[in-house]
């Protein structure tokens, strides 16, 4: 029925102050209107509405996100919304398009490689959408490793332009959104050849499209390179694939902000450090942690409140049956994934303070602490995403069968997640960065304290040789205890790589034959990471009656189901008994029994509106069976009784008639 | 270029005959040439091309499959195919449909429940699809608990009829395939009730449409459940809710084998054992086993395809990169799913002589075996469905970016494929089943022999407390080294469930309470059973050069990978000491060395087509990146150089003229 609450009574189970702890994970309260605001904007406006997508096909589907873009462009301007409110707005807008490449990464891009007086050009034209960018690095047969990129960029002295050029078919750009119908303009990663001589692959501006009919420019040949997983998800975003064919543009258009190239051809290196490129990584990676946890949270939403609707087996003398959300192998799958959900969370608000020194010490030259920055974050991005997108799946399955719908939300939020894995640093060979990081601290640290999260490694002594004191289960639930199960477990592990790799006559060799020993031990180090900061963040004040509490059982339960999930390294390392482990084990049982009564709330607290779910198993009121019903009557099969195709395939089967019909 | 085999190095590095294995894979020469005929038969006939379904609305897409499956028809009359041609022709068509229910539920629940005299009435009419039928168990609320089922079906005394109703609408049948727009038929599960008793949930054959114009016959409701997950996959089968608004049924169309009501309204139990329900059981899961290995060696085939062609880092002087399957890390995720696939498709083989002698029993009324029998199917249900869908996943994971696009093959194939893991017995559901099964083994031992692959489980004693004594990596190259681990780790953990249990005054609390610990119990019993059953496969002759050899190592791959996998399990058991967990490892590195030449050739030996596979990172000639430019050129979006709405939604941005536009 209408505007009954089928969870209220599970709401009225919760032992915290939702309101606050809704400001705890917004991270101020500020934070939490801002967003509050901009997703009951989007929630209210019927422009934005999403149920009717899985019914669209690709033209259609793409046209209505063009207009959902310049609505939202529109909405920006007439209520002012600042750069903060924008991106909320956008946020929960929910469809990719090619405004996130405009304001992701083209802008970013000018603001960082451009030169003083590239930036006074190009940003005005860019910010007020006079020109709509894309970020033209990917090749078709280049991804992971920029410096095999074949496009090139040739210096003409004679006109003193740059011939932008695509020598075969693999060097044809491939991927970047917004690219293949709606940007006007790119910056191009290209090798720079100069006299024949090769100095590097660097950004350049080019024109794609014309700015009076919007038609490709000569020498351009641009399209979109088709469907991607699922239905909606990527496939309101043109993607698109980009030939240059001796594209000519002047030599100003090159990015110059850390290398020029003058008017006589002469390649200069600024003094500008190239170290500040740091700096956009570290916030582009701080904000796909952030990203990993609104996703998480939002399959975690689903999953938890349909689990709670749902009912199955375990009815007593004719009595409603057992909700789902109350079987522990139901639990063990879930809870997990919803302290993973803040862990991520928490995770990424501490990204930001590490954002800031990192800027700091930039602009003060200190360069010390930049390789544990760039290890710390390469090594979250992979973490965070990996687990995010399965953690999207296991909820679905955590569904049963409703899940597979599209009404259910989730096969479309694993299919606009999961590239999530591959993008901005594929997931192994982010984690290969950060072995090779950890192994070089190593190697240095007779001479140089190990800093930031890699600090621990300087307690190597201790870690190595003392064990475990762990004897009952409730000596789990202690900070001290679990971070140094984590600290010990990782820092044998790299011990362990490092001391084989030296075995090896040529250290690139081991490398790569323990490989996939150093993805595990890097693995254990950004795990480490994810614990102690949530640890540090229970540390602070945090408001609320028993808001903190609720957090402490969460950080528990991940660090605990981690141990266990892991359990293979920690006691391969000698710290854990197989009694401790399973103590911890024990302990984990418990605690979800804590998290139980909460878990509701705990979702609540996330604040998803309905419309940003866009699941019929996730609705606030948990209103699901009917609302099922109403979703399935308005697909296209349903227009008519006898659907299209029948009479001339099936009634000819049905009426023995085959013979006759034309097939 | 169009006709070079981009593959053929790696093909020449190959060490075994490739059309033995090919039958190695088959199962005989015989299965070999009925399925590879079919494949190609189907290959190359122009109405059975998938290209252009990326680009089909969901109603053009349905129509399309409609016309399939009636030409499909057509050719299986024309060409007088036998049934295991006709299911392997069905299978290469690969989509979905109607026929799959008629075929693999319907049919067989008229056989199996049908009594002599309803099985000639209704079986000639279904065999020649004179009428359609669909197997309509699930309810919008009632998915794994059939006993739940809400459905009523009334005998009334005065028509001699059944009343079929949906009290609820949660009692909605929801899912069942075919039900929304195709089928005539239905059987229909529901409560039988006769004068206010409930006599259990019972078969019922029930019209939907009418023969004449396929319209909705009075009383019934029915509607398509709308889009599931991915594009194409699922998609193009009408999966249905339905209701049934009293609609009578004469007393003849209850399925009457196992139990009958008579015109009396007496409700009567046949000699006909309840037993037999089990053999279809087995049948239905060992298709299931058998088509996890069909599923999982597509996505292997790409991915290890496309892996040998791509190139990513690693050039020197200028050379070719390096080929992305020679990384450690590309190795240890790709080639124990190459090694699952054969480890997954003998054990379905060896499904089929459990399958053989379960109905030799039945026929015998020796019910002895069945319980193991149930659990072992259920149990290897569970692990192959679960580690293909996840196995599927990694594939287009390690295909890089290109993965994510609809022309990889691989999203779709995963959004088809996971469903799997859901349908015939939920997953983790399955795996309580199996721990049921294993400690009531334990519990019964003292007076009851343990049989079939449980029966290690009668060698308690020696595996509780004997431990390895392996002390060299090659140590680990001995398959009753191998059985030995995995023996004692199974036992040592069902051992350490059931008497924890025992400590419950409740055992059912106990067991709910454990539930976790019990399913990865469970799944060490099962894990052991798959690798047993590889090891007795190689045991038998296997014919053609190099075939066994290369097999073995697959074989010890799959084990020593399960190994490190759960390298927790063995440690916590106390079996292995950590010393010997590294040297399997260090062990299992060595085998990918010996994989890595034979990869391509293994992946031929599926004998997938270029169709089959509908994958261009998979093409048997490696020629993939001309291709997946063609493929992309096909796009609706590529229709027009500007796009649908650009005029509208962009231009208007761009041209700063957004407040006159009509949004």
């Amino acid at each position: 029925m209408e505007g009954v609450d089928y969870l209220r009574d599970e709401r009225k189970k919760s032992e915290f102050d939702v309101e606050a702890m809704k400001v705890a994970w917004a991270g101020s309260r500020e934070a939490f209107q801002v967003s509050d605001r901009m997703a009951k904007l989007v929630a209210n406006d019927p422009v934005f509405e999403k149920f009717s997508k899985p019914t669209l096909g690709r033209k259609e589907m793409f046209k209505n996100t063009l207009r959902k873009a310049a609505y939202a462009w529109k909405l920006i301007n007439d209520l002012h919304l600042t750069e903060e409110e924008a991106k909320w707005l956008r946020h929960y807008i929910d469809e990719p398009n090619y405004t996130d490449l405009q304001w992701e990464m083209f802008v970013p891009a000018l603001e960082g490689q451009g030169s003083e007086e590239q930036k006074r050009k190009w940003l005005p034209l860019a910010q007020t959408m006079q020109i709509i960018g894309t970020y033209a690095q990917t090749e078709l047969a280049h991804g992971s490793n920029v410096q095999g990129l074949e496009t090139t960029a040739t210096f003409d002295h004679e006109t003193d332009q740059f011939v932008i050029h695509s020598p075969t078919l693999t060097s044809s750009k491939w991927w970047p959104g917004g690219m293949a119908k709606v940007a006007t303009h790119a910056i191009v990663y290209a090798r720079l050849i100069i006299d024949g001589h090769f100095y590097g692959v660097h950004g350049f501006i080019v024109q794609l499209r014309s700015l009076e009919d919007h038609s490709t420019l000569p020498g351009i040949t641009v399209g979109d390179i088709g469907m991607k997983f699922g239905h909606g998800a990527y496939n309101t975003m043109d993607n698109g694939v980009l030939r240059f064919d001796r594209v000519r543009i002047p030599r100003n258009q090159m990015l110059m902000r850390v290398s020029q190239v003058t008017k006589e051809g002469k390649y200069v290196q600024s003094d500008v450090p190239r170290q500040l490129a740091y700096g956009t990584m570290v916030s582009v990676r701080q904000t796909i942690v952030s990203d990993a946890s609104k996703a998480l949270s939002r399959a975690v939403c689903i999953a938890t409140r349909y689990s709670a609707i749902r009912r199955q087996f375990g009815s007593h003398d004719g009595g409603p049956e057992t909700q789902v959300i109350d079987y522990k192998t139901q639990q063990s799958r879930l809870f997990p994934l919803l302290a993973s959900a803040f862990a991520f969370r928490f995770v990424s608000e501490w990204l930001k303070s590490l954002q800031t020194d990192v800027k700091q010490r930039l602009e003060a030259k200190d360069f010390s602490t930049l390789p544990e920055a760039h290890a710390c974050t390469a090594g979250l991005k992979s973490l965070t995403t990996a687990a995010t997108a399965d953690g999207i799946e296991e909820c679905r399955k955590l569904c049963g069968g409703h899940g597979y719908l599209i009404s259910s939300g989730l096969p479309e939020l694993y299919a606009y997640y999961v590239p999530a894995c591959t993008y901005e640093g594929e997931n192994v060979v982010m984690m290969l960065q950060v072995a090779r990081f950890l192994v070089k601290t190593v190697s240095e640290m007779s001479y140089k304290q190990p800093v930031g999260t890699a600090d621990y490694l300087g307690r190597m002594a201790p870690l190595m040789h003392n064990n475990c004191d762990v004897q009952t289960a409730e000596d789990w639930l202690n900070p001290s205890a679990i971070v140094k199960a984590f600290e010990t477990r990782a820092v044998r592990m790299i011990v362990d790589c490092s001391q084989r790799i030296a075995k090896f006559e040529n250290q690139e060799e081991g490398f790569a034959e323990l490989s996939t020993d150093l993805v595990e031990a890097s693995l254990a180090h950004c795990q480490l990471i994810v614990v102690s900061t949530f640890i540090q963040r229970l540390k602070q004040e945090i408001p609320g009656k028993g808001v903190k509490q609720s957090l402490e059982v969460l950080c528990y339960v991940y660090a605990l189901y981690l141990l266990h999930k892991h359990q293979g390294d920690f006691l391969a390392t000698g710290y854990l008994t197989s009694k401790q482990a399973s103590l911890a084990n024990d302990q984990l049982k418990t605690l979800y029994s804590k998290v139980r009564p909460n878990a509701i709330a705990l979702v609540d607290s996330f604040n998803h509106t309905d419309h940003y779910l866009s699941s019929v198993l996730g609705r606030y009121d948990g209103n699901v069976y009917p609302k099922l019903y109403e979703a399935a009557r308005k697909d296209p099969l349903n227009d008519s009784d006898i659907a299209d195709g029948i009479n001339q395939y099936v009634q000819p089967i049905l009426k023995q008639k085959l013979h006759l019909a034309k097939l």
